[in-house]
């Protein structure tokens, strides 16, 4: 598998793709993308598991029940189109079915997804013209305009493309996802589109994206706020003409290996470019009992405010994260952690056997200032792993939401 | 019930208590406090579960269960002797030694509590003068000595004592309570010490403690951080008189309202006073199907992170209340919900049937601008209610806890 720089998703064979601005953001920023498969696709998706569910998930869950065939994705930010009650559902009906009429498609083949303010109804005196509009300009357009199209606070853009060879054939993988705040995705995940040429059958890929996810965007925490539209698609329209993956074998573990490593890449970039982050943190949790107890620990680190706080100062409170452990819900022995904190700078211990050790404060300091720092715990009670993502938290996480509204 | 104003810990019969600085923090304030009744009494207590316990924790499980008589609890700020190892327990030990020593007391009839810096062995060559010096001043100390030897980050004393006739006599409980950060009890509580000379039987104590902390300090969050050090204890000393309480009758009834207006109360005190924030927020809500949904839903809205922010920046963002509520694990029909904010400035429905409907910005903004906001939570969809309590997320949260080490 081999990352390809500067691709994104228009550089897949079959996929079109256009980011423009409608009219929904005030800032006359990008606030509308659409993603098309010239050729009949298959589509896997995963959506929040709040309850609260934001009325394209509704028309999307339907959708990918009805058809299937799927060959276009529309995308807004801007506005959220959740708690919008029937009105809501219409209106992200009536953007599908706009989809439809201008690419000559079914609504049923279309997916919809928004992202934004809730509870605001959707300006759709200025999202028809819009959707038209860029149907129109779709075969001239770049997929890094659909990727700008889909931020919100995001402060880059977060795309990623690999490569990878399945019957002599080049497979690519591409997607493009946004942050960057109400992140802390559970079973689902926030915006995330994924295009891929290979010949894959619906049922293998949703089960590749489903176990994908768990690993990836599900292992990331901006802020504990697990939002009504997360929602991650892939499409999958097999001009790459490899014979058709339908079961668990090699060309399989190939394909899943790179949708494994694209899902962690834009998870990553998410967690980085958290509302307010000034620093990417990831923990690395070795030897759990179960795997588990693996997940819910190194989850609960990265979702500690005070964790956050201490890495934003770049203090190394290592007490504050054998507290989140503590309450995270996982069965480990405190007498047996140990901790360390580890970059380019070099490795630190701080806890042996569940009790602090001296370490030099300026080494720690001097790790910790750098904009990625690895924490590493080692529970030394079992054989199982996971790693998790976050971000510190800043003042300007609370500049963002203290005041942002659209 | 009454509330006596201006009265604390020491205006109950038998009870003596001080509060000195003896050296564990560098700022000079006071970091060492003994709560004593003279005569005998018995302990009801509730411990964090968080499965990392700091020391003092496992001392005075085992001193409960040993010893039916309680007559001391010695507390230390600035150090939370938590991740300390076997040299940890020892200190507690020390510390209950040394105070049953001055007192006449046998080491199980004295409780410890600490709380402060995490890892940091405790510096026994200051606590143990300073205990004995501590007992030594108890008869002419002041309980509200005690209550500021309990502060860390907190701004404002935690205090409360209210009386309650049974049998004809004056009974008083009267309490105080330390926040201010890693405040999201779960089953247990922050440190909250509370003392009675209501005459009632052990068991029963404990019962009614672990009945009245679930709906006090287990409704308020501060950080989502539960601590390794939380706890809560009561001394009941029977020196009021009254017949020994020990069945669940109509004294017993008046000994749990006055209890529960207790905890609640300080509970309230210490989410106002939550590191950082500028207003107090009070979550009502009503008619969920069950008292675990009810529970959930109120005490996951108090946890958001972007609830709390939007409440700092006074931004009538109700979307993130429906957000928090949608992934809280309770069950309710999101086409149910209604939401009002409410204080001594009016009231004012946000959400209908869990859709937006018109209200005014700056009415909405008026209230929001107070120091005390209620969330009114309807969700029309069952008889029962719960109440939580919390605080907004401003700049200042970080700023103590991006550079706060003792």
């Amino acid at each position: 598998m081999k990352i390809l720089q500067n691709k994104t998703l228009t550089d897949v064979s079959g996929f079109q793709a256009i980011g423009i601005h409608s009219g929904i953001k005030k800032s006359g920023n990008k606030d509308l993308g659409i993603i098309y498969s010239t050729k009949p696709a298959v589509a896997a998706a995963a959506f929040t598991t709040n309850i609260v569910k934001a009325a394209p998930l509704q028309i999307n869950m339907e959708n990918l029940k009805i058809s299937q065939n799927t060959q276009a994705i529309v995308v807004n930010s801007g506005n959220a189109n959740a708690c919008t009650g029937a009105e809501g559902l219409n209106h992200a009906h009536q953007m599908t079915q706009t989809v439809a009429d201008a690419l000559g498609l079914s609504s049923s083949e279309v997916l919809v997804a928004s992202t934004g303010i809730i509870g605001v109804p959707m300006p759709m005196q200025v999202v028809v013209p819009g959707i038209k509009a860029a149907c129109e300009l779709l075969a001239t357009g770049t997929g890094a305009s659909a990727a700008e199209a889909i931020m919100t606070t995001d402060s880059f853009v977060k795309s990623i493309t690999v490569e990878v060879m399945i019957d002599e054939k080049p497979v690519l993988i591409s997607g493009i996802a946004k942050g960057s705040g109400m992140i802390h995705p559970n079973m689902a995940t926030m915006l995330s589109f994924l295009v891929t040429n290979a010949n894959i059958s619906k049922s293998l890929l949703s089960e590749t994206l489903k176990d994908s996810v768990s690993d990836s965007y599900n292992m990331i925490s901006v802020d504990g706020d697990t939002s009504t539209n997360d929602m991650v698609i892939i499409l999958a329209n097999g001009t790459a003409g490899n014979t058709l993956v339908e079961k668990a074998d090699g060309n399989y573990g190939k394909f899943k290996e790179a949708l494994d490593f694209v899902n962690k890449e834009l998870a990553k970039l998410i967690a980085q470019d958290g509302e307010g982050a000034t620093k990417l943190i990831e923990i690395s949790l070795y030897n759990a009992k179960t795997q588990k107890d693996a997940k819910v620990c190194a989850k609960s680190i990265i979702s500690s405010n005070l964790v956050k706080s201490a890495f934003f100062g770049s203090d190394a409170n290592w007490g504050r994260i054998m507290c989140s452990l503590g309450y995270s819900g996982g069965n480990f022995v405190p007498e047996k952690v140990d901790i360390l904190f580890k970059n380019e700078k070099g490795t630190i211990q701080l806890v042996k056997d569940g009790a602090g050790i001296p370490f030099s404060e300026e080494q720690a300091k001097e790790i910790l200032d750098q904009k990625y720092v690895n924490i590493v715990v080692d529970l030394k009670d079992g054989e199982h792993g996971a790693v998790a993502w976050g971000c510190d938290l800043s003042y300007d996480y609370i500049k963002i939401n203290g005041s942002y509204r659209s």
